[in-house]
């Protein structure tokens, strides 16, 4: 298996707390986002706090995407981990974005699975910035 | 709840692939690691490839421990993510490192979670290189 991968980190603010704070309703949204993704779920695993607050993982046949939302300040921590040259991750973070109703995103995009000539594996950034 | 948190982005290396190949070790391992990050689980799921690898999610209070591995190559790809200034995501990472085997780390660590005074959320580097 490839190991060569893309990881967005993703700030997400401006967000509808009545959809990130809705257990039911981000699990839709990274279902939905992983197709996009053209990745193959596999498992996940979603949790409502108390008061408020969702925490939830979709594991995919090429990594993972997560999530962990604030509700009162209208933020998510949003991660979208996708390996192979086939999978699309900005797909699956722009439906999200949308979804949620984001006004800003701050992401960091980073390479992963990097085979080092020492047999070592290491990763890189690949920019930095706001969306 | 506190937005603020300290993610590690790892690539390991030289780790024992009778290790890191096994769902029911690695579990293990994310699971003391979550308890030495001073995290309280929630939830989790792993899954065993085939003919081999692991991936697997805890998700804590505190965000989420996850990993993907590839004991062909002796990789695996962790991410340690807690929230609240009373997590020790270090010493999480310093145990799974030990725990694997492992002969090199490459490490981002990142502060998520940062109030901007717009009202947007940031992350921000706080380092990067080997250990």
């Amino acid at each position: 298996m490839y190991t060569y991968g893309r990881h967005l980190l993703c700030e997400v603010s401006g967000c509808d707390p009545s959809i990130i704070g809705d257990v039911d309703k981000v699990k839709e949204i990274l279902y939905q986002a992983a197709g996009l993704a053209k990745a193959e779920i596999m498992e996940s695993t979603f949790h409502h706090f108390s008061p408020q607050g969702v925490s939830g993982v979709v594991v995919i046949a090429e990594s993972h995407l997560s999530i962990h939302t604030w509700p009162e300040f209208g933020y998510a921590a949003l991660d979208i981990y996708t390996c192979g040259e086939h999978t699309d991750p900005e797909g699956a973070l722009n439906y999200c974005s949308e979804k949620f109703g984001a006004s800003e995103v701050d992401i960091t995009r980073i390479e992963r699975g990097l085979k080092e000539e020492t047999g070592g594996f290491s990763h890189r950034l690949s920019n930095v910035g706001a969306a």
